[in-house]
């Protein structure tokens, strides 16, 4: 299986995280990338770097201004006297369309919507070439390839058009199925990450042309708490082209494959002729964030499944901290997609 | 002067604030009570506690769902493994709509804008006694008395119906106009802090029974950033009875009494026959938010100027920090109102 990564997205090393009132160490760390890599080769992928296909594939779905914002703020939050090392975001506006300020912590509220992204010097760059392995994987997929694999990271399925989220910045999985549309293609979004993908979900929440669907573990008492829910089914155009499938705590691998075909049966009746996996590895019962109960061996049998679909497949990395089981994950999902 | 104040608001005493991405001490102190206080009956107040009108008249502009989160929410954080000491959020929603979760951490980011309204153990029973004082206040008001300063404290001004921020929990300002409201008056709020009354604009944005006008450093640049520019009017039924005049960082004593005569235009052409001061200290040109430069002086001239609208006037407090001019500020103040 083809494999895609650039070096530049290691210069994200994000240290700010804030949960329960409490500070903690980030866990969305660069030595992901090691235990990803690894565990992709040893399920037989061979590594190349993305070319640079430009901003416009990200602005596709980015609005302009927050892109400016991405762009600029490291920059523009040194002027500030006593500023933090990293930008992070301390008062946040009530709806999208309140008032735009000028300030760098204003617009830091605006477009950052917890405070799990801190954005640092190089964060830009790094998020930048993890979109464009995600779109170099959209172009091999649409281009003939049976399955590819993008190493996204920083990861992308909780950014909004205009907002940065839970360590992620520019979302990939969104921006992959949209070069695929333009290419004139039908592609659904299936986000198995145990957190709900919801910047997804709201990029083409007005949408007819591209599905999302979504498993995760419910969020009512779960990350990200406010979008997930399963009467969330999109709006306007988009009515019934987004399928969110919530799982109570601590839910394994049986009721997680049965929960896999219904998932099928909505990517089967949109016509989707192809597949983007939005792939978190941390619906794994040991992963640090204790969502979900999938085993090792259940990774393999939710790839093998998925390759059931028989639809060209991109897989977009996105969550799955560092645990002992991250990269055997990886191995066992790549290798039950591979041989079934 | 009549005055109002509990001594159980003093029970509120809050450690975390963040800004420009570094943790600060937080400036919203018990300390302030003693220096206002005393500054008060400087001016000629005699202070007595309010009676307990109980919640309907904090109910008549907070949602039920709020009240219940802040009843509620320290005790709920005790059970979440790790919590910090405070109720702080981490995560928020882009919008009101979108839906609502059951954890207490993703309630906090629902109810919560900003980092600096820590929740802890007497939170709420400080705001209900600071909320208390206005109600008080406006029904000393509506019965006759000239003028009556509320020393309420937690402040109010940037609290929306369902949304605590910037030191606030609930809007006293707009809780006592709603209170004379609902007494068959018709109120006007004025807002003088030097930071815009958000929570109050949100809370009566399309409502045309109550003006509110504020006068506040340009928050192009400057807390609470999303609020409070010019372009805001109101909506539907409340278009035109929302009127903001922000000023340029540094404005001074002249220009800011002429910005006073536009907003007295429009509290006449409403025809107020009751007027809340949202009575912020923070214009100060010493003030550690250095928005405005109003002098000591300067503050006793707006004093005047306001007493000769006429109208039957309640001061309620909201911002002014901890500085050596926040006592003087506030005499120099009601004397000047008292002595016109």
């Amino acid at each position: 299986m083809k494999a895609i990564f650039d070096e530049r997205q290691r210069k994200h090393d994000p240290r700010h995280f804030m949960a329960n009132g409490a500070l903690q160490p980030n866990p969305e760390q660069p030595k992901r990338i090691e235990i990803l890599k690894a565990a992709a080769m040893a399920a037989g992928c061979e590594f190349s770097a993305p070319g640079d296909s430009g901003m416009a594939p990200i602005a596709a779905i980015h609005t302009a201004e927050y892109l400016a914002f991405m762009k600029t703020i490291y920059r523009r939050w040194q002027f500030i006297d006593g500023a933090g090392a990293e930008v992070i975001p301390n008062v946040h506006p009530a709806n999208r369309s309140d008032s735009y300020p000028k300030s760098a912590v204003g617009q830091a509220g605006y477009h950052q919507a917890d405070t799990a992204c801190p954005i640092a010097e190089h964060t830009f760059e790094a998020a930048y070439w993890s979109a464009q392995a995600a779109v170099a994987g959209a172009d091999l997929t649409a281009a003939g390839e049976r399955a590819v694999y993008a190493l996204s990271r920083p990861p992308g399925h909780h950014a909004f058009a205009d907002l940065a989220g839970g360590f992620c910045f520019f979302n990939n999985s969104g921006i992959a199925a949209e070069r695929m549309r333009m290419a004139g293609r039908r592609p659904a979004i299936l986000d198995v990450d145990v957190h709900h993908g919801n910047g997804t979900q709201g990029i083409f929440y007005r949408r007819a042309d591209v599905l999302t669907v979504s498993i995760h573990a419910d969020p009512a008492r779960f990350y990200p708490f406010f979008w997930g829910h399963a009467h969330e089914r999109g709006e306007g155009d988009g009515t019934g082209a987004n399928l969110n499938l919530p799982l109570e705590r601590g839910t394994g691998d049986e009721a997680y494959l049965k929960t896999l075909d219904t998932a099928f049966e909505r990517i089967a009746a949109f016509g989707a002729d192809l597949l983007v996996v939005a792939l978190g590895l941390d619906a794994h019962v040991d992963d640090p964030f204790k969502g979900l109960a999938v085993t090792t061996p259940g990774f393999a049998r939710i790839g093998t499944a998925i390759a059931g679909l028989g639809l060209p497949t991109l897989f977009v990395q996105e969550g799955g901290y560092v645990s002992d089981a991250l990269g055997d994950n990886l191995t066992h999902f790549l290798q039950g997609f591979a041989q079934a």
